[in-house]
């Protein structure tokens, strides 16, 4: 009966438009940390074939989201503040996987690090790095 | 015969799957600056109603882009190394407006600043604000 | 009696160690606006003869604090909480001045740009463009 | 008579005026890796006895510089490009000790993530945390 962290995050990803658009699939969650998952399609690429930044960035700011919410009070939700992406080398499929962790959970501000990983190579290849800013908001309350 | 820098623009609008598939539109470009355009569709929208941080991302890269390959000898086109966007107010229809102007053109990296703007008020609200780095590619060379 | 914020802000300056061990002084503050004004010293310089980054990411910072505090109720303070800086040309001088301007004047958080700019060419030459996310305390509050 | 890396980052950090100034020393260097130390002194503070943000960034920026320094070959130098910092927790002394990794060594950018910790605790407090581009040049090049 109770929505777990987890079920709330799986809904949270079905119900954002543009996260349910581009295929970005909830893949566990811990204390501070989210890890998701991206089957790559060919319209999440730029001209020359590799995945758009905008495609990365999506999953570098939504991930860092989900972490941020592990750490939150119970009708409390994370906004993006602001943050920087890194595009270390070039993002390739099949999958892309995003791996978030918080670096700092604070009572208005939580400060999140975002890796993406290509997993065709052993070891995975990291393509991009994100540090994310997120406020602390709760239910009712505007951004 | 010879393609104009705004028809090139065009065609790699229309040749990037995610801009296509965005719906991303080019709407003008001067030395040093791109104007694009976004009719807002709810597949661009996160839980909330306003647009996802990735879409906005989207937006202030590729017009950064734009903007910056405006500044370079023929044969040559920009690659985006890293940007900063933060979010400044709510994102929301009918149309986003992107501006994108040049603040140094190197011969190796240009550094771009990038404007999201919601048209619905007057005046226009500033919705985002990037920065982004861009490396000097030439054609064949790998990033 | 009434201390103005201008008054508030020159002894901010004086009071803050670091800023007064570089010399960085207020020239003037507008709403949601400052300007700040270094004569570079040979101390302020990096190994091959230009201003460090250090000291160009001092004067970003410290001026959209000042810009910052024009936007708050009295009794309120900001934090930085983040800043990107971009340096775009060699920061020489005599003298260095740094413009903030407020893009986004919250109730938590405040948002500045801030240029630095080296005076000895006409025009001024861009040397540095820094995007400062700042949150709004109030006194006795931990950051 | 071959001067090694370390020792010509020794000589880097005693010619750069700023750094000498503010007295921030070489700890160690491994490949890809450089490790500094600061001892915390009333110059470095803000007014609120916290060390200054400016302070943090020439640790993050410099100590980057340094990594990225030994992932080059003979004769070529790193120039910050770009970075971005969030401040984490207060920074207090007695010392602060900054930690710098390459996330990606390429042959004309080096991307460098930096950590500020403070050791008066342990665990050592993380109090700042950057991500810096820099750019490969070669001696007699301009920036």
């Amino acid at each position: 009966m109770i929505d777990t962290p987890i079920e709330l995050l799986r809904q949270n990803f079905r119900q954002a438009p543009f996260i349910a658009s581009l295929g970005l699939e909830l893949a566990s969650i811990g204390a501070g940390e989210c890890t998701t998952r991206l089957d790559v399609r060919p319209d999440h690429l730029q001209q020359n074939g590799v995945v758009h930044a905008g495609v990365l960035a999506t999953l570098a700011d939504h991930t860092a989201g989900a972490a941020a919410f592990t750490t939150l009070a119970p009708g409390s939700y994370p906004l993006t503040v602001e943050f920087k992406l890194n595009l270390l080398r070039p993002a390739t499929g099949p999958t892309l996987r995003c791996i978030a962790r918080v670096l700092k959970a604070g009572a208005r501000l939580v400060v999140v690090e975002s890796e993406v990983l290509a997993d065709a190579t052993s070891p995975a290849r990291l393509c991009a790095k994100a540090t994310v800013t997120l406020a602390v908001l709760t239910a009712g309350e505007a951004g």
